[in-house]
């Protein structure tokens, strides 16, 4: 039977599931231009309203990936194993696991995007150290990933051309709230990027994707599905977003409290965090039996440095000054640096986390157009996290601004999304789950 | 508040009611393509997903209509009155109930359609007689209607350019079944006519646009509730369409029905519907008060001879040749005509309606393509109604057609069209439904 876009169209309306041959058709069609995007809009909204069965959302993730370019990681040996976030603020964790996970034999061979609205990058805070390439050729990645076991890129254009199309249009037709779209779009990128292990670190609460526990286990399920369904290894860390990871929000402000972390300076949730999708990626890597391995493993690489030394390698394999390692002061630094204080007594009760994110993007650390230049040397610095004690006239962060105006701005924004309350309140929890295809441990 | 499409869609995506401001926003911005077809195109899959309520419908309806030109028929005395059909096949009641209505003294101002898919349209019907013309100025329709009483003329262009931008996506993105889409569809472009009286005939059945009797009636209920609330005066006939509504199917043969109805030579289902249909416009018109009494005043009109002397009136003051009224040889004739006899003995069970108007269409009476040009000698005459009694070898019906191939198709086309059964069949009830805004009377 020939296929046609309207029927496909209609049966999703009747609420009925498509064939993976209906979905094919139909991913091909968006990639290919030849369904006219009124069409993909009328569909995605008949997606969004009527859903779709486990098995459409693999198939429509797989005509996603195969739409374009598959990257094939055959010919490292191991098992590649990548990590992936749905987004985060102050979050650098791929900058410190990476390295971490490399050294304890797993490859990491992984695609990273840029900073998206109120969350931030890898490639932008790759980019802050003086002469990193992210444009690696596909030989060169692998080549890099083969002889030091890591390397960091950015993702290629070619990659899950359907969801290029999709994602396009969701935005503007009021159908981004879509589980089965949001995992497959995520999803298709992954396993076009060829990993064989995937280890997804899925942000709850303010400023994630899906705000409730439950709505961000879902996601992290339906994820975790699709990728075991296409015979990909995978577990998912349901993290909380909150308030942000690490207490450093900026790109060169970021590099710093990695190379912090790797050198053993730094401890907390940040490195907490880190550890657990270390440990995830180690046992997806095949080189570890137990999470309590798999950590001992890790912290073994950090206390040793051989984790900073990874990074140090795979700076100077991509062209980057490593000296930024042993002197952070290298990296980009702000001309305005100073104190944030805090305007009453109290516990710090919650934070705005999508306004932190937007704070720092305000002041030049993330892009308003595609085509913005970022600042690398601007950001903030946070001395207070949920559940701390804090005075009137304590310093609650530091800014790093390039001016005056800027930095009156980030004060007023950090003050109100930074909220102060007379009553004690606990500090987060950082994990609140892990999920595996079909088991789900709530923490 | 600045309204913007995206929040539009949002809301009906959840669910919720869109305000008359929205939705005038929504309509204007498809009417002036200020909106993206991929944003209608998401709308319109919210609207048919989760639907609207009846202010809503009522909104989008009048938005539609200020679209664009709103004819005003202020200067003509009366209350102008508007007869709608959702189409029929072999339907020819305008031509009989306009000059009737209007020789009873409510005045007609009717804008037609042309043939759409397999149904007949009233515009191609009038251009069968020579030199009939359908494009008058708006100046001249009044002015002829302030004459006479009636005129027919084509749509005007500029109705309700909002239904045209939605029509044209709903197609091929499966959005047509939505009823308040087809409610406000067909409203749109009467309220934008300027008829204050509207006597809706919403067929049902074979061949309708809702096939089972409940739809039709929500149907009829939602346009009814439209016009009312509105400010028109409305009544709906749901009529059967499990066959042709008259015997004679094709341009100048449903012409000549329509004037030997009007001579009197010829009664039935044709004459009662339009009698039905006739005596609601002359209600709504103000010069009756029971359908009784209206009903007789029509067929007074009708036996004195009234009713043709207006359809001859109309057709002079539109430039055609009138003589037809008298002599219907003077309408263009077919070349090959001939009968189509019945391949086995019964009674006739029921008839393929939609099939019936393609057949017609294939031999030339419709269109294909919006610039086919319609022959419009051609179609068929049936010779059974449903419930008749046929024996094999009788003539099924009369085929009018321009050679032998088309003679061969539509013979082939009627005989798997018209279902002939050993079991005795009752004839079908013509008129199921007579709604008014909140009362329905089931016949």
């Amino acid at each position: 039977m020939k296929l046609n876009i309207i029927s496909i169209i209609e049966k999703k309306k009747l609420g009925q599931a498509l064939t993976a041959e209906e979905i094919t058709f139909f991913a091909n069609g968006a990639a290919k231009h030849t369904i006219k995007d009124y069409q993909i809009a009328a569909l995605l909204m008949a997606i969004r309203l009527n859903g779709m069965t486990r098995e459409e959302t693999v198939n429509l993730t797989l005509a996603m990936a195969n739409s374009g370019e598959m990257v094939d990681l055959s010919p490292i040996p191991g098992i590649p194993t990548d990590k992936h976030s749905t987004g985060g603020v102050g979050d650098t964790t791929t900058l410190i696991l990476a390295p971490l996970v490399a050294a304890c034999g797993v490859p990491v061979a992984k695609m990273s995007g840029r900073g998206l609205g109120h969350t931030g990058g890898t490639l932008d805070k790759l980019e802050s150290i003086a002469g990193f390439r992210i444009n690696l050729s596909m030989a060169d990645f692998i080549s890099q990933v083969k002889r030091i076991g890591v390397a960091v890129i950015g993702q290629s254009e070619n990659l899950a051309p359907a969801d290029k199309a999709l994602y396009a249009l969701r935005d503007v037709t009021s159908t981004v709230d879509s589980l089965p779209l949001i995992a497959s779009s995520i999803m298709s990128k992954k396993l076009a990027s060829g990993a064989q292990g995937i280890v997804l670190d899925v942000k709850t609460g303010s400023g994630a994707i899906m705000r409730s526990l439950e709505d961000s286990i879902g996601l992290a399920q339906a994820m975790v599905r699709i990728g075991t369904d296409a015979g990909r290894r995978m577990v998912a860390l349901v993290t909380d977003m909150g308030e942000p990871l690490g207490s450093h929000v900026g790109n060169a402000l970021e590099v710093k409290e990695a190379i912090d972390v790797l050198h053993g300076r730094v401890t907390g949730p940040l490195l907490h965090v880190s550890l657990a999708l270390g440990s995830y990626m180690l046992l997806a890597g095949g080189v570890a039996q137990t999470p309590e391995q798999a950590e001992a493993m890790l912290r073994d690489a950090l206390t040793s440095g051989r984790g900073l030394a990874k990074l140090r390698e795979m700076i100077v394999e991509q062209g980057g000054d490593a000296r930024v390692c042993d002197d952070v002061t290298l990296l980009p630094q702000a001309a305005f640096i100073g104190e944030i204080t805090a305007l009453s007594t109290g516990y710090i009760h919650s934070m705005d986390t999508t306004a932190l994110g937007n704070a720092a993007q305000h002041i030049g650390a993330g892009r308003r157009e595609k085509t913005d230049r970022i600042d690398y040397s601007v950001g903030f610095v946070l001395h207070k996290r949920i559940g701390d004690y804090v005075q009137e006239g304590e310093a609650l962060a530091t800014f790093h601004c390039k001016n005056e105006s800027d930095a009156s701005d980030v004060t007023q924004i950090l003050r109100e999304a930074i909220h102060i309350s007379p009553e004690q309140t606990q500090p987060l929890k950082l994990i609140h789950a892990i999920v595996e295809a079909e088991h789900i441990v709530r923490l």
